[in-house]
């Protein structure tokens, strides 16, 4: 992906990206990390780079961040608080086990096409964190993950479903939707919420969802 | 992923990873190289580091890559040259489309999950390649596609499954092998194998197979 091609791009589905940091600087120095991040990888980016794509100097990233990890840090966990958001929402969501899936689907794969650039970084980097960190965020997956995992068993309970590998199928749908943001391309064939409308059908015969 | 946890796992399902590449100096290299892609990713990788880990000099190393991108070519070819061999060897197979389809994602599956390191390394650094590299490696992956898409043509045509959309299905089954990479931990609960099973049967399920 290069830069060209990113900037084509919607880089949010808000009018503002990451409009939940402030002030002002702090959110033009995030999105200046996570376009270097994905661009050149964490290891080969500086906080002396970010600053410059951000129109700052050095000193005046560190009045916001002390650290180049505190910024993959601050990345990391709104989009895996985000993430939580999305998937909890979905699962106690009105309606059938079913329709509750279909939802968590759509709507993870859609914030996966969308904000793919930040979704690489947020999947990729996870090594990069302080020890501190990564358990905070592994904390974060582990309640993603039990959020998917209620839907398929209240499916399986409802007899809606019939999954005999809750955690596996949990884990193969988890991955799917996250694989989005590796392949998805806003020039290619498929919108965001195409992707997801496909992906929600395949899922539901994941599962031999009844009613389908 | 540490450096400490990689080590502990065996990197190739042969005994000697990367056997293909001779002479020894240059498969050495090559092993070093995808270690510190993977650690560090592309960019923040020097050649030095490379030839260092290998034991060499970066003199030596210019004996066998005359640049950094030259390595991360070799690896990316060998790697997809893999994928499509695994998949056409499938495809190819005799059977019935879901018994073809069942292999070709039991083998492609195990690949990504016993070479997770080197599949790592393949599939997030394609945009480092230079532009004439990336075009035969695109046409590689043309082929790899080409491979899933004849196996699912041939099972709806025989009436063996029910799949709307073959190339998005295609697609879905390609990525979910591939995520494997990504989270697939040696010291986990699940073998290589079991994955292999498990995903087999959630494809089977994604396509309708009939007698699954």
């Amino acid at each position: 992906m290069s830069a060209a091609e990113e900037s084509a791009e919607p880089r949010d589905d808000t009018a503002t990206p990451w409009g939940e940091v402030t002030p002002e600087a702090a959110r033009k120095l995030l999105v200046a990390a996570v376009e270097a991040f994905a661009e050149r990888g964490y290891h080969a980016t500086t906080t002396r780079d970010i600053a410059g794509r951000a129109g700052m100097s050095p000193a005046a990233l560190y009045i916001h961040y002390k650290t180049k990890e505190e910024l993959l840090h601050r990345i990391s966990r709104i989009g895996h608080d985000k993430a939580l958001e999305i998937l909890q929402a979905a699962s106690q969501a009105p309606g059938t086990a079913a329709e509750r899936l279909d939802g968590a689907v759509r709507s993870f794969v859609r914030w996966h096409a969308e904000r793919h650039t930040t979704a690489r970084v947020v999947q990729y980097e996870l090594d990069a964190l302080s020890d501190e960190h990564r358990s905070e965020i592994v904390e974060l997956r582990r309640r993603t993950d039990a959020a998917v995992r209620r839907i398929l068993n209240d499916g399986v309970e409802a007899g809606e479903f019939d999954v005999p590998d809750v955690p596996g199928t949990t884990l193969a749908v988890l991955s799917l939707c996250i694989d989005v943001a590796r392949w998805f391309n806003a020039q290619g064939r498929r919108t965001p919420d195409e992707v997801g409308e496909l992906y929600a059908d395949l899922v539901l015969r994941m599962v031999a969802a009844k009613n389908r």
